[in-house]
């Protein structure tokens, strides 16, 4: 796998009837090929799939909590034992969120001003504080390849002078977070900037325009999927890609389903992350080629068939809809290892099919065919 | 992998220093070498590891419990689907047990009498009669290489005067479910009868001539680890196990920890099952060849090193105790799954070095080691 000294991207290919974009990530853990979708590894593992199964899916990236692992069990014996990609075994490249969007998750339980964020821990109840520099120093803590910077992740419905409030905020925090990373980072790792501002264009716009002047080597969209209706999301997100850097690599974070993964790549945005595909698999709500499967329900108890006909992975491969539904209602584990091993295939394989349409010019057949699919 | 078209039992080497024998079964889904440890899928699962991950650990023969098959998904719905080896797709060995034990665990839901047991089911309380003609057609209906008669699990304690009368019924289902069998087999499955008679020789004797008699191709010791103390349980497989037909396999029911097997096969035991391995994994007790470990104990927050070392497992090849210790307090799906591959292959691994010694004529070395060790 190559190893970069610097962090980097590259654009391969420009589609030539949308704005989608091939690339590759350059990271001192391997060349991530992009359109990309992040699995999400919570706390250090992603929720009932092995690392093997993962580097069997070929799976380039992923994402961990800063915010959870920061709680448990702290990145500073994460440190002592090496950095996260030795604790848990993965020498693939490792995104950490900033643990904004944790924060904004658990509302009742903090407080925020102008140094950061206090809130109580959803294990212990113990006080924490996060503040743009503190969470820099975490995420360096855990030695991951690309870092996010810290934000107030605006909630939806929100007024314009709430949200211009809110935005200038994270922006107050992205150059601190930006002046700490420096000092301390050769370039080997990267760190993104967020912008913010809700459902505004005119906010969007400044936020993008302020990340572009801190310089970021990428940039993600936050505080979207927060309860929004979806054609706003859409539109913020056609409306905010082409503000952002052309070379740098967009990230739309916490989405999303594959339709809107095959829409907002139309868009422009390079990398993905949501809880969708393996918390839908420990659900029983299955991806396939035909639409999503409930696996629990009465129609498959006699189906010898597999959950895709079309899908290779190894529970496609091997076990019936009649058995898996047997699993899933009998409670077992092993419900939710042969099903997220069936999801996170049906999302990765559809990223490598979506990355050879644009390279070779025919993704805009997939935004009709995501038009025609009932998600 | 050799398919026998009639089941059997071969003894190939009886220990020069113990009653320990080395022998294969033969069945229509292969060979398997005993000593055996069979891994229990209650619910035509092995709790958190795949069958693929059994295959790898060369696990020959498992168990599945009758009583849960029964209750969900159905015998009638899993025959229809091609059995219980296609409906889990394991094409190895499979043992059935009769659902006396899961009867007899439930006791507030049950009544007995001279016809069978009626039950309330666990999952939705509704009534339901195992009677010896049912559990048989029932474990028919499933396809499994290996059957167990309909039995009355006796208690402990209990007197002398209802260990007998339970004993004798057991004795009447046994020749009920021998005669039900014959009838409908070929002889590529084995039915096996099961003495009971609580800790009473004389009762366990009378037992043993009357299964001897009536010519199962198998013999089980059960009614143990029913709450009786380990000396009592010793002994009476001890005075047991001589009174069963040399030339068939004797399975000792629901035993037990390394040590009870270690033993056991002393006394000439030939197959076990037991849920430790599997239900300590998911609880955080490992097996290694230093003794027992609970892994949420602090002592392994920041320990490095693997669970085992002298362990080759895939959990012991790549993680640390301090990662184990992390996915145990977090509740990941992954901590059982690791766990579970390594209980396991402890287990699995230790019958086939007992195999080896018994060959060797020096498994006697086994018993002095189990007790120079703390379990």
């Amino acid at each position: 796998m190559a190893i970069a000294e610097k962090f980097g991207f590259e654009i391969l290919h420009k589609d030539a009837h949308t704005n989608a974009r091939m690339g590759v990530l350059h990271t001192a853990h391997g060349d991530v090929p992009t359109p990309v979708f992040m699995p999400v590894g919570t706390a250090g593992a992603v929720k009932a799939i092995s690392n093997a199964s993962l580097e069997a899916l070929d799976s380039r990236l992923i994402l961990a909590n800063t915010y959870h692992l920061y709680l448990r069990p702290g990145h500073e014996r994460i440190a002592k034992l090496g950095g996260l990609h030795k604790f848990m075994s993965w020498d693939r490249a490792i995104l950490t969120d900033s643990g904004g969007y944790q924060v904004f998750s658990h509302r009742d339980l903090r407080s925020i001003n102008e140094e950061g964020v206090e809130f109580r821990s959803h294990i212990d109840g113990s006080r924490n504080l996060f503040t743009p520099g503190k969470v820099i120093d975490i995420q360096q803590a855990l030695g991951s390849d690309i870092a996010m910077v810290f934000d107030d992740c605006t909630p939806y419905p929100v007024g314009h002078a709430d949200a211009e409030a809110s935005m200038e905020l994270s922006m107050r925090w992205a150059k601190k977070c930006h002046d700490h990373w420096k000092r301390r980072d050769s370039g080997a790792r990267a760190l993104f900037g967020i912008v913010q501002g809700s459902v505004y264009p005119d906010l969007r716009k400044r936020s993008a325009e302020a990340l572009l002047t801190m310089g970021f080597p990428g940039v993600a969209i936050g505080g979207l999927s927060v309860g929004e209706p979806k054609d706003v999301m859409y539109e913020v997100v056609e409306t905010t890609a082409p503000l952002l850097g052309w070379d740098q690599p967009r990230y739309l974070m916490g989405v999303g389903t594959p339709e809107d993964l095959v829409r907002c790549i139309a868009m422009g945005i390079d990398m993905f992350d949501c809880v969708l595909p393996t918390r839908n698999a420990r659900n029983g709500c299955l991806f396939t080629s035909q639409g999503r499967i409930l696996i629990k329900n009465a129609v498959y108890a006699d189906d010898e068939g597999p959950l895709d006909p079309e899908c290779r992975c190894p529970t496609c491969n091997r076990y019936s809809r009649a058995y898996l539904r047997h699993l899933f209602l009998a409670g077992e584990h092993l419900s939710a290892v042969y099903n997220t091993i069936h999801n996170l295939t049906f999302y990765l394989d559809m990223m490598r099919k979506i990355r050879e349409a644009i390279e070779l010019d025919f993704f805009d057949n997939w935004l009709e065919l995501m038009e025609k699919r009932d998600e």
